[in-house]
């Protein structure tokens, strides 16, 4: 039913096929039906992994990426040359120890780093699929992971872990496949975006807009590339990854290789210069589309939606164990939404744990070496394993 | 030393000159001078004045404004139509009573509804100044301010009052011309902008100057505008004047004209709309060149760096009266910020009051009808005048 094949890529990455991890492609006869109502086919799906699948695969661990993660959880990232972005988290002996576990970590659909996305061929035209990709869900993400899955023959995951929009993937596999999933841990996440989350993103998505090289999403027909609205939007995204504090003590009011006020509009201030710096580096491996439908996923998101409106339905009857963890200074997904989250799971009757952390680096807590992050993860797994019988 | 007359108005103004209000013009031998060193010469103030100007002149109160404001307090804006952006606050029988004061409030130097700023003329080339406008700070705008009390013949302001940048106005104002602010003001502010609030800004200047129509800042030459990108810039500052209980309650997750999500990028939920119609009108009434440059003098504010770091310094020997007000969900300009204030002027022994308002609505709460707002303001000018004897 798949067969492994390095995707023809287009934009913008600079990183070669053979770079991209293992590639699994699912032809006609395999669509993937998403919420819209519209088929995406053909599928590919790009993925990571890390540590042995174990003989009677009982030690299979999920790792859902981020908006702007990818596959390369623990390894090289292949256009930056930096190490994966939960380095510290995933690898022997760490909190997610590839020892132990067999680690899989694999790009969202709609994303940009080999799995289908809006940058890739859509074999109807021939051309990018462009504007013309569908817009796709969380849910749409999660049946492609399921899709995974099954082709590597795993029934069901040890645990599945993820922050942020790795977290609403997390609710959403225990939602939608509870079977499937002995344990979950949804990190600094949301059962629904916020009102204000959607706005940030729609700041985002206007930025690159109006980008005259995004051209209605058809740029990479005329070469073009709207990295100057990506680089905005990545600049407004990234303020709500970090605490006030945080910037607070990080930054100030310091200035930036000078002196002295300049009386112009170069960076003078170090918060400035950092912000361009990531606003810079982010177009050179991400893609403007894919920022937008992904976006677009976060903002659809509201599981409580499928059920009636009453979160608790959700998780009725589910017999995953759950260990939810919030950040104090993360103002993207607060406590009070990870709050919202344990008291469905209290209403349904589900096994959960919760665990808020004291932290002042807000949303970006869960990217970063935070000890009580690691003794909760690396407990929570051990836990799980010996409760699952994994050796 | 000053003339009255319509300045040469160029955009984005759909204003004609005379509906500007007053307008007060200092040639040039009597050139503002600048903390850049830079003379801005001849000098455009344009004001509106309301209520009457007592014989010994003692009841005159000044209204600074905020970023995004300007002259139009209590009347009708030219371009947009709409009431004064303070008329619940000014007018007759209005906390601030223009019956028993006479209130004041200057369009600031660098701003675009007829005061100087980098959509007029410069002399020296015979087009708009646009880019090579000099920087101004805070400070600039309050001796422009003075500079037209002293052609007013005001000797003594009964009081200063403004919100966010219109409260580091107030601050400065009570720092440098302690002798003639018998009573000030600051709502909403802080006495130094934060990394955080840098950061923010600098989104907005960056969207404006990723804006092809920006052309460096000499958009006016060519007859473009940077309208996209300015609509972004107010869309990313607009959401944090709001707070994120604010957003949730008036907007939530609501649709916006229709019965399900479209999967499509058009605003499916009414935050998006919402954001949307606030970047579109904003350009209508307010110079992109404008935007950056007032930003820029919001971003400089560091009252303490005047005073060797220590900020009771600024405030050392003070007479005025102050009382200082924060709104508990404002997160641009929170209490922790104005406490700091507080707690400066109380090492300098000065005379302070402080109020905290219970709010959800956020840093615009300055700006909605908050009754223990209108009590605040309406008591403590009572108070001051009746200490200062004005009938």
């Amino acid at each position: 039913m798949a067969e492994i094949l390095h995707p023809r890529f287009l934009r913008p990455l600079k990183a070669p096929a053979e770079d991209l991890g293992q590639v699994l492609k699912f032809g006609p006869e395999h669509p993937l039906v998403l919420d819209s109502g519209k088929r995406l086919s053909p599928l590919t799906i790009a993925y990571m992994t890390y540590g042995t699948l174990n003989a009677d695969k009982s030690n299979a661990v999920l790792v859902a990426h981020a908006l702007s993660g990818d596959q390369f959880v623990a390894s090289t990232h292949p256009v930056t040359g930096k190490p994966g972005w939960w380095d510290l988290m995933v690898g022997p002996g760490k909190p997610i120890d590839t020892d132990r576990f067999f680690v899989i970590c694999a790009n969202v659909v709609g994303g940009c780093m080999g799995t289908t996305g809006p940058g890739e061929i859509d074999p109807s035209t021939g051309e990018p699929y462009g504007p013309k990709f569908p817009v796709v869900t969380i849910r749409d993400m999660v049946r492609a992971q399921a899709m995974l899955l099954d082709a590597l023959g795993i029934k069901q995951l040890l645990s599945v872990l993820g922050g942020s929009m790795g977290g609403m993937q997390v609710l959403q596999w225990a939602a939608s496949y509870p079977d499937r999933v002995f344990s979950a841990m949804p990190l600094a996440t949301a059962a629904r975006h916020s009102a204000q989350n959607i706005a940030f993103n729609e700041v985002g998505r206007q930025a690159i807009m109006a980008d005259p090289e995004w051209k209605g999403g058809n740029y990479a027909l005329s070469g073009d590339n709207p990295s100057k609205g990506l680089a905005v939007a990545r600049m407004a995204a990234h303020i709500t990854y970090l605490s006030e504090a945080a910037l607070q003590r990080k930054f100030g009011r310091l200035l930036q290789d000078r002196e002295a006020l300049s009386f112009g509009f170069d960076a003078d201030f170090q918060i400035e210069s950092y912000l361009r710096h990531q606003g810079m580096t982010f177009v050179d491996r991400f893609d403007a589309n894919s920022y937008l439908y992904i976006t677009r996923a976060m903002d659809y998101f509201d599981l409580s939606a499928d059920y009636g409106g009453v979160l608790a339905e959700a998780f009725k009857g589910s017999k995953t164990r759950f260990c939810l963890v919030s950040f104090t200074s993360d103002w993207l997904f607060p406590t009070s939404e990870n709050k919202r989250i344990a008291h469905a799971l209290n209403a349904a009757g589900a096994n959960v744990s919760f665990v808020e952390i004291k932290s002042d680096r807000g949303h970006d807590a869960f990217l970063l070496d935070e000890p009580e992050l690691f003794d909760t993860i690396s407990g929570f797994l051990s836990a799980a394993a010996y409760a699952k019988g994994v050796a």
